[in-house]
């Protein structure tokens, strides 16, 4: 293996298969909350402009390329350039998503997810849990291995909110550079107060967790886990995916399910990636995408720790290490693809 | 083979696809001619109501089950009941579609399609050919032979408008048991009029034929054909998708493709499936669903010539026989499918 692999993934799958559900949240319009676009109102945008990135290379729906408030350019960009080196199909899907990608897309319906303060997260949660098991059933039919990817804005707060609901007391990761955790617990001991969730209050009702103070992410994946049952499963992602990994124990949801992020993540010492999976009692794997070797200067301040981790990057990397690619063709394809993409015309 | 299946179907397949592409159009709202739906109006329902009845033996987004206005039920049970005994992944695909299922579907995008009669019927054509050859060349990656069928009222006499601009003079289906002939040519020759087009006049120029007097399901079943060149490619379908390999051909897409329907559109004396498709040059498999010995007489009356096809029954049909199951388990388990499936309570 490669050395910017950690550990050892234990078999190259036959037929991958990248999926990246894509929801919003009026949780992720509160400000200095996420850096999934450069203002509040173009987090709706996001989750559809990086579809439409790694499925064409051009931005449609969104007036401008999706970038955090410091400048750096969508973690899609990794994903698009090790999706482009391993030939793997991707899939995005759609759960409580407001602006819909013009590029092709399984949907699986629902609504978008509420301000977790004021209002039950998302009450259609058993529904897209259910619709995501139907799908994921199908893809076990054609695929040995699926990854599971998120982007969603304000994703790590409301998964900052679920694992406290079930009972755990680790952290979550950031899109910022600095982690703006005194905002994050605050709106998370709000929304527990609103919904009268104790500490651990949820453990033995994990889709009531989701219903009251998670996003619509959260039922796309576990019913996806579910439905693949007899699949590989990996989910593609952070803490919010970490979250996942804490719910889907709580459900009792069986299967080779593990979890990738980047070395971003890990080595995040405001979140505790490893302590939560290490918890759940799953395995984990990293890469080090090497993004510091960058060209381009918004790109190398990932490996400061900007963004660090969405649309499945550090998965992708991994699977881009896995197909016998270095991390300096990572680096090359993902400045190609930052270079190259189409914007809208203004 | 048995017998009931026509001729030999080379392999069975190791990984099929069941896709089934929905639609709608305002052509298929032209009073007395489509039998898709019992009332004009309803006709919008009932694509995404065979997506609901296959992906869930539910109906959620229609007040009641799709019928021809005859009281025959939609030939998705059929579908449903094949796919059911052979346990074949199926995925629908939105293609101009107004009303989406309440299941997870592929969405391409797209407008309905107009009444040909008064405009152009789809000026996104190209977008829905660019968007589906994306979706089938990742399908292509994961399964050796995708089938496509069709889900929409109104498609015969589209289909009818393209064939007699790329030059074709052969004759449509229907799924009234008394094809509405002389409707149908006299929609066609207004749309073709409208749009200046003579007999034969877009025989270089076929998605202009779509753009003019076509329908969203065509550019959907060509852009997917497209992207799965590589894989084996089964049009699963009547006149409409022996009007798809027409335009295939026109469009020079490569690959191993053919059609499969019932031995209700085969025979059907008004139509000129076999002619079409022979023209083409592409090889046609049908199967014989035996619906005459069902228990169900709104079922019966299949085999004396309501309905036909659609949803890709046929296609289904021979996969149930390729998989070795009985003409008999499949006209039981379409009854069964039938008398279990769940209605909206009103």
């Amino acid at each position: 293996m490669p050395e910017w692999i950690y550990p050892d993934f234990e078999l190259r799958p036959k037929r991958p298969l990248f999926l990246c559900i894509i929801s919003n949240t009026d949780t992720g319009k509160i400000p200095g909350l996420s850096a999934a676009g450069t203002t509040p109102e173009l987090t709706d945008y996001t989750p559809g402009a990086d579809a439409e990135l790694v499925e064409t290379n051009r931005i449609i729906t969104m007036p401008e390329l999706p970038e955090a408030p410091g400048g750096s350019p969508t973690p899609a960009i990794v994903t698009k350039a090790a999706l482009n080196l391993t030939g793997i199909p991707s899939l995005f899907v759609a759960s409580g998503l407001r602006m819909k990608p013009a590029v092709p897309f399984a949907e699986l319906g629902g609504q978008a997810g509420s301000d977790i303060r004021k209002s039950p997260a998302l009450p259609g949660a058993r529904a897209l849990y259910e619709n995501a098991a139907l799908l994921g059933k199908k893809l076990a039919r054609l695929s040995d291995c699926v990854f599971i990817a998120e982007s969603i804005a304000g994703g790590t707060t409301t998964a900052l909110a679920v694992l406290r609901a079930l009972g755990y007391d680790g952290n979550v990761s950031s899109s910022f550079q600095s982690n703006p955790t005194e905002l994050k617990q605050k709106v998370v001991a709000e929304a527990l107060n609103r919904a009268g969730i104790r500490d651990g209050g949820l453990k033995s009702d994990p889709m009531r967790a989701v219903e009251q103070v998670g996003d619509p992410m959260m039922p796309a994946a576990l019913g996806l886990m579910k439905g693949l049952a007899g699949c590989k499963v990996v989910l593609a992602g952070g803490t919010q995916m970490a979250a996942v990994l804490a719910l889907g124990k709580a459900l009792d949801i069986q299967g080779d399910i593990s979890i990738a992020t980047t070395k971003y993540i890990v080595e995040d010492k405001t979140a505790s990636f490893k302590e939560i999976v290490q918890s759940v009692g799953r395995p984990y794997y990293y890469s080090d995408p090497g993004l510091e070797n960058s060209r381009i200067p918004p790109v190398q301040i990932y490996a400061q720790g900007y963004v660090k981790e969405g649309v499945g990057m550090g998965a992708a990397s991994l699977l881009a290490g896995l197909y016998g690619f270095s991390q300096k063709q990572l680096v090359e394809e993902t400045d190609r693809v930052l270079m190259t993409v189409e914007l809208p015309r203004k």
